[in-house]
Order: C-alpha cells, then sequence, then structure tokens
C-alpha cells in the first residue's frame, strides 16, 4: 500500500532533474558541471528556493551560501533533508542534486498531505570539492572544521587560483562570518540525507533502498618497494629483486585480509608506479597505493597494520626493503539507530526490497553526524556508475525513497 | 702460469679505455655519449685504425663505415676479433668499446709474440642504436636484413631526423654499396666477440671470465587486462572484478614457470600501465609488459605459452577478460662448440675461475653467427651496471680475456 502518490513523486522529481540538467544550470555541455559561486550554481539554488517559498517555507542561506529553508520559525525543532547540488567536475544529473530533490518532494508531499512535519532543507555548499579542491567543504565549515587562514587563503579556486574567500565576497556572501555557520544545525532533531548509492551492490542485490547505517572510514597509504634494477634478460631468477613480486604478493593478502574481516571491509590497490618501467629491465622501484575501508574501524584497521607488516616481511624475504606510508586516515560514522531502525521500518511497509547497508564513499553526513543523530538513503544507479555524464538512477526509486523518509520523519516527530 | 704479460695487457687496456673516455671521444662531458658520423665517433675509429697500422694490420672501412682491419691479403682466412665503439646515450666506458680494445690488444699481442696468426679486426657501426633508434645496425647492414628504404628513408637520426644515407654520405661513405658490407665476412673461419656481461652473474658468482655458448631469445609481449572500474570505497569484495589480481597471479606464475623452466629461463613484467590509476578507484584496465628469455627456444617458448593460457584463464576465472599480444620475438643464437671449447680449454688454462654461461642481452655475434662459427667471452661489470656513466669494469679481466682468445685462436688456426 503507497502512504503517497509515488508516480506523481515520480513525475516531479524526474522534471526537477531534467531542469536542473538543462543548459541554466551546467557550465558543460557533456556532462552536469556545477561549483559553488558560478550563475549556474546560483540559478539551481534558487530553483529550489523558489520551489520551496511556494510550499510556504522560509528560505535562507548561511554566510558562506549553503541553502536553508524551513518550515518552522528560528528555534524551533525541525527534522533536516538534503544533501547538496553541486557536481563533480565531469558529474553527471544524479549525484547530490537527487538528494535534494527528493528532500524538496519530501517538503511537497509533507505540505500536500497535512501532515505539519516540522522541517528543514539544506543544501550544502562544494561536497565534491570540484571548485576548490576541497571535499565536504561546506559541511566542514558548519562543523568548523576548517580555519579562517584555510578560508582566506589556502583554499583556491581550481580554476582561477583566487581563494575562496573571495569567490565568496564576489557572490555576494560574508564569509568573514562563516562561524556562524554552525547555527544550521542548532534546531535539528535528526537529520537524512538520500544519495545515490555510487556503487552497484543496491542494483547487483535487486534492491530498490538501502539504510545506510554507517559511513566506512579509511586508510590511505603508500607502499614503496625497493628492488634492484638489473638487465631484464642477463639476470638469472635466482639473482634478483624484483619488486613486482612484493606487490603480488600484497594484492592477493590484501583481497584475501579484506574478505577474512567481512562486515563491508574492503581492500584496493588503485595507482601503480614503476621504475623504470622498461619492457625489458627489471624495476628498482615500485610504488603502489592502498585504499582500505569499511564501516568498523576496528576491521579495516586491522587489515590495514596487517598489510603493513606483511609487505616489510614479504620483501625482506626477498631480501628487499619495503615502507609502508599512512597517507590520511578517517574514521568510520556510524549513524542513529533510532533513525535507521525507523526507516527500517517504513522501508518494510512499502513492501518494496531494500537492504540495510554501509556507505562506501564519503558524505556530508559524516559531518553532519557529529550533532545530530543522522541516518542515509540510498537509491540505486545503473551499474555503479558515477561522477561521469552515464550517470542514471529511476526517479520511481527517488519517489519511493521521499515516502519511505516522509514516513519516518512522521514517527520520529513527537505529535 | 701466464702466456701473456697480463699485467702490461691491463695497463695498455686501461690507456686505451681512458684516453677513448676523454673529451675528444663523447660528445658529453656527463656520459660516454658516442654515436656513428659524428666526429668523436671517426675519432674513436681513428685511434683504433692509427694503432693497427703501427702493428702492420691493413685499415679499412665498409661503405657504411665499419671498421675492419686485418694482417692478411683479402681472400686469405682470418680469425675475426672485435665487437662496437659506438655507445648508447647515457653511455659508460665500456660498453662496447672494451672488446675492441681487447680485441686490439690480442693483435698486439699477437704481433709481439709473433704468432703469425691470421686475425681480422673489426669495429661494427650502431650497435646501440643511438644514433639512428635502430639497435644492431652496422651488423644487421652486414647480414642484409635491411632494406635500401630503410637505409634511404625510414632509419632517421634520433636527433635532428636526417636519414641515415644522409649521414653515411655526409660523413664520406658511399651507403649505395651498402651491400658490399656482407664481404666483410667473407673470409672468416671464427668469430670471438669480448663484451662486459651488462648483469651480475660473473660477479656474484666470483668468475673472471664468462664462455657465452648461447645468446638469448625472447618473446616481447603485452597482456591486457579488462576489469571493471568501481568506487574503491563502495564496491564490496564480491562484487569486484579487480584487474590488479590478475597481474598479480600472472607475475607469482610467470615467477614459478621461468624457475621451474630452468637453464636461464627468465620473465620479468617490466611496464604496468593502470587505467584510471587513482587511490579510490578500482582498476578498470590494467596493461603489463612480458620479457620473457632464454638460450633455449623450446624452453622460454613453452613458458610464453604457458603464460599465455594463464593470464586468460586467471582472468575468465574471476569474470574478466586478458588478451596477450605477442609485442616481438626473436630466437635464440646457440654458439659455435668447437670455439666454445677451445676458449673454455684456453680458460681452464689460466687457473683462474669462469664459466660456462649464456648471454641475456643482444649482441652483434647474433648476425655473425649465421656465417661464421662464433662465440663471445664475456667479462664482470661491477654490480652488472651497464649503459650508464658509472659502468665499470677491471682491464685486468680484459687482460686475461685478451690470454684466452689469443690462445684459443691460436688452438683453433691450422700452422
Amino acid at each position: 500500500m503507497s502512504v503517497t502518490d509515488r508516480e506523481r513523486s515520480a513525475t516531479r522529481i524526474a522534471r526537477d532533474i531534467e531542469t536542473l540538467s538543462g543548459p541554466e544550470y551546467t557550465t558543460s555541455t557533456e556532462a552536469i558541471q556545477r561549483y559553488a559561486y558560478t550563475p549556474e550554481y546560483a540559478r539551481t539554488l534558487e530553483y529550489f528556493a523558489d520551489a520551496l517559498a511556494e510550499l510556504g517555507f522560509a528560505v535562507a542561506k548561511d554566510p558562506v551560501g549553503t541553502l536553508v529553508a524551513r518550515n518552522r520559525p528560528a528555534g524551533e525543532p525541525v527534522f533536516g533533508i538534503g544533501s547538496h547540488c553541486d557536481s563533480n567536475r565531469n558529474g553527471g544529473p544524479y549525484d547530490g542534486t537527487l538528494g535534494v530533490v527528493t528532500a524538496l518532494e519530501v517538503c511537497r508531499l509533507a505540505t500536500e498531505l497535512d501532515l505539519e512535519l516540522p522541517l528543514q532543507l539544506i543544501s550544502f555548499l562544494e561536497e565534491e570539492g570540484s571548485g576548490f579542491g576541497q571535499m565536504l567543504l561546506g559541511s566542514r565549515i558548519m562543523l568548523q572544521r576548517v580555519t579562517e587562514e584555510d578560508l582566506r587563503e589556502r583554499f583556491r579556486a581550481i580554476d582561477d587560483g583566487r581563494s575562496f574567500w573571495e569567490h565568496a565576497e564576489a557572490a555576494g556572501y560574508e564569509p568573514a562570518r562563516w562561524r556562524e555557520s554552525s547555527h544550521v544545525l542548532d534546531d535539528l532533531t535528526g537529520w537524512i540525507e538520500l544519495h545515490i548509492e555510487q556503487a552497484r551492490v543496491l542494483q547487483d542485490t535487486g534492491n530498490r533502498i538501502g539504510i545506510v547505517h554507517a559511513i566506512a572510514g579509511y586508510v590511505h597509504a603508500d607502499v614503496v618497494v625497493e628492488g634492484r634494477g638489473d638487465h631484464a634478460g642477463a639476470t638469472p631468477m635466482e639473482l634478483r629483486l624484483d619488486p613486482t613480486t612484493v606487490l603480488a604478493e600484497t594484492v592477493l593478502e590484501l583481497e584475501r585480509l579484506a574478505v577474512a574481516a567481512g562486515a563491508g571491509t574492503v581492500g584496493t590497490v588503485g595507482e601503480l608506479e614503476i621504475d623504470p618501467g622498461l619492457i625489458n629491465a627489471i624495476a628498482s622501484r615500485l610504488r603502489f597505493s592502498l585504499d582500505i575501508r569499511g564501516p568498523e574501524d576496528e576491521r579495516y584497521r586491522g587489515v590495514a597494520q596487517s598489510i603493513a607488516e606483511f609487505v616489510e616481511g614479504a620483501a625482506r624475504a626477498r631480501g628487499m626493503t619495503a615502507t609502508f606510508v599512512e597517507r590520511q586516515r578517517l574514521s568510520a560514522t556510524p549513524l542513529d539507530e533510532r533513525l535507521v531502525g525507523a526507516l527500517e521500518a517504513a522501508a518494510a511497509a512499502t513492501g518494496e526490497p531494500y537492504l540495510r547497508m554501509h556507505s562506501g564513499a564519503a558524505h556530508d553526513t559524516m559531518c553532519v553526524a557529529e550533532r545530530v543523530p543522522s541516518a542515509m538513503v540510498f537509491v540505486p544507479c545503473t551499474d555503479g556508475i558515477s561522477h561521469h555524464p552515464a550517470e542514471d538512477a529511476d526517479p520511481a526509486d527517488a519517489a519511493l525513497a521521499a515516502e519511505v523518509i516522509l514516513a519516518s520523519i512522521a514517527a520520529l516527530t513527537p505529535s
């Protein structure tokens, strides 16, 4: 039984997405390209602002340009929904934008159904980092995870090198008041972000909705194996110090460890750099990257620790040396079980297939969750393709998610 | 017991090498850099021509500039010795040049000891391919393994793009008569080339002389593994098509197969190209090169065949595809067992440690051996370093080799 008119929701969501994929809303004809402080981005915010104003929401911007629209006065509790509507540099129509569009649909439905739900929609600034090379920038500003020096000097536009500060002022905002951005979260009793999954789990398991209980943390590291560059034809097998053998053993051990750790732990070698990289030369040196993640810090960090020890031992056993150098680490973000439970109940009530899962990618919700009980909802995207013009998703899944989110908020909101 | 005054030979060899490392003989102050038809190369040939003329040798050049000096009139049988004196682009003092210098020392010793040996010294043109990007160019011209079109048009100088033909004419040679270069080999009853080993087998096994019984053939190939580019954080281990796992299995299988094949069979992955090559992306595609060699065609080609099957199976087992594309193959060159035996006997007679071995690298002798019973002698070079200014070898080893070569030729020459 459908609580909402999902077909109508799907039509409206499809129309929003189609509109926001039009030439006024993207700087590229080949992809969706939309960064903070561009005219195309400003028009996108206006699109949402107009639609929300029409629903009776009070629409505002925080000092750096985060869109905030609410149907209750400041100081009263509201439930937060939204995502971001900037794109990555070679983006598609759905990443981020579908979350804001679906939040708008939740606002529409709440209004149409006279549910009297206190809501606040947020569209975060610069989640993708495409404008200034800084991921989750808007939510990090909101959580005060940046410094004024960052905003005034260090964060500079990829396209013209001018500072974030200059760009924000030129767009009519007041970056000097950036600390006040934190007040956006003051009245939130909860936060739910919808996003396309950006992977293929939902599609491949035949689920229409993902209820996200955690966002993965990660360890990023580099391994450098020092071998000995010798002639590939003239050096017998037993006299070689060939670093590709250590790479090979590590790739297979990483796979074994990640599978053994389970619970969503994953490990990837994504970058390979070989020196000198000639067909007839044994490599003298090899660098490769490690991306080790999971929703449970203990598990994926255990894999990272084991691999660090493994590479050193594997190199030593062959007379070489290897160093494991951590590049970056970020803890996993467990989400709020009360919200997750409400979403699961609402999803179950629809009778449609859904999956409790974690997010392997980072989202603004990682920041929001520090202050507000939070959860996320995923919808499938075709073949997991994202950050690419071919990105595709089904508005009917977003309409279903809108109903699930609406029902959860209703269940969570004291009447 | 030393047949020759090795200390005097070592001094003369060291002096020759030192002279030819001087500023008149190299176009670079950072490395030995000497290509055909440069003034520095011409002066190097003159250095040898003068020294050989002084010993009573008739000195000539073939139509493209190969130096040929003999102590018997044309038409009489002679025994060939020599190597090349061009360098690679970042060369050291010994690669090639030590072979011509040691051949000159053999001529000196034969003269001084009144051995009446019929000798012909050859210094081949453009072995390294540094001038025109064509390896073994002089010996391939001699063996008619090029076309006139190659010489007139296709082979062009790396530095100025002008054709081989133009450069040869500008240097005073007659490339139009290039086919007559084949007559250089007409009177040869045998051929012995000395070269630095360019690997570390002699050094690491404590031998001063290598008697080369074969020059390795090889298969060069590329493997392309098509996986599926997915998000490194969001794609569970069991849904991945990660081509690095096929690389890993192949590297270890190649090592296993080469060791199992034995008899000098070697296999190397020297080039790695990963797409997209991002820390947070599972690769969609991976290319790697294979260099599989050995002195016995059946063995190394068996490894290449097994690896071609292995990569396809390993990829298929994981739901991916892999293609093995051969880039180039060259058969092994077995050398003449009578000459090899004579060299072994002469080496044994010196009481110094020597090793019967094969060459993993290519040499002009691969061409000469097609028409003339041939062998090679290696001397150690420090840590196997070659094609680098740090290249180093001990003139005392070359002096020992000169005695071994002289004694072998004496034993092989009917009196």
